[in-house]
């Protein structure tokens, strides 16, 4: 088959640029799509390219949003005193379905990483520090990653958050619950058991 | 967040629409579209929905194309006297990356299922009769899939194509070549033991 102009070969490759899709899967979706009804492949077409140009960066915490604030910020029951950073909108998402948390976000879009050349300058640190030279925040919780990147990220605006008079703090680190402790790894134990509370 | 203006939502729900990706690979790849440039997203948009625009029935085979004949019909050193009859389009993509076939195909888009309220005059059967007539179709090798229904409509096509005095054949059902005998099912291990030949 030339590969150019065959409409399957030209779908398949645009499929597999996305991430945990090979080129096989990108095939089956291919054909999967070559049999589907042609309003619903534009119906999937819109989405995307229609989504993708309506996203912006909410003005106040940088998560996605198609307006000027995003759905968290524009919410008026939200606690102004509570902040929480995260690395990218997605954890938000995931803040979110835990229906729990009820400060507002800062999103840093990226986390620091000399191997990668990724600096402070590089991530929305200066943003997070004019919010909160602002004076509202009382706490924030930096709910980076357990990982060596987003450990080294929290402990270097922890130090830059609390001379600005904040209450700085860490989300927890221990066993996921509904794990296994067997399956747990070392380090995740040993934090576990350092975090420990009495009963 | 609002889901109905909310545009990760609005991508992730209609990439939930396609086979193998779940609610939560959706939302992976809408956050991960989210974070592209723009112009790749609109990349990845009009190849899905140009292609699937794009793509018609080769009026020979019935394979997918963009031009009145596929590459297969199109390509004059293919043998048409060797006719392969399969169910769908991915089929003839498969037996083509065998490198192996110099023939035609024909493809039924389907198969004859009962249970499913498919009979002869849903699938390209009428079509391929007309092919047959023609005159120049020596063999016509039977590759739908070793299944019930697979076999049933070999069957049903050797049964109409025997009396044209056309060669009728069906591809061989064995072991899988690299795979472990101990997990060959009873039914395609006594298909094999059936099939031996001599070395």
């Amino acid at each position: 088959m030339n590969q150019p102009q065959d409409p399957i070969q030209r779908m398949a490759e645009e499929l597999a640029k996305l991430p945990g899709i090979g080129r096989k899967s990108a095939q089956r979706l291919a054909y999967h799509l070559a049999a589907q009804p042609e309003e619903q492949v534009v119906a999937l077409s819109r989405a995307l390219a229609e989504g993708r140009a309506s996203i912006r960066l909410c003005e106040r915490c940088y998560n996605y949003t198609a307006q000027q604030l995003c759905a968290v910020c524009r919410d008026t029951r939200r606690r102004e005193d509570l902040l929480c950073v995260v690395r990218d909108p997605r954890d938000v998402a995931a803040m979110e379905r835990m229906h729990d948390y009820h400060g507002l976000y800062h999103v840093l879009h990226g986390i620091l990483s000399p191997m990668d050349g990724i600096g402070p300058e590089d991530i929305r640190i200066r943003e997070l520090l004019l919010r909160l030279k602002e004076g509202q925040v009382k706490e924030l919780i930096l709910a980076t990653n357990p990982d060596i990147e987003g450990e080294a990220t929290a402990a270097y605006i922890a130090r830059l958050a609390k001379p600005l008079g904040v209450k700085v703090t860490r989300i927890a680190h221990g066993v996921p619950v509904g794990s296994d402790l067997e399956y747990a790894d070392e380090v995740t134990l040993s934090k576990a058991m350092e975090g420990r509370r009495e009963l």
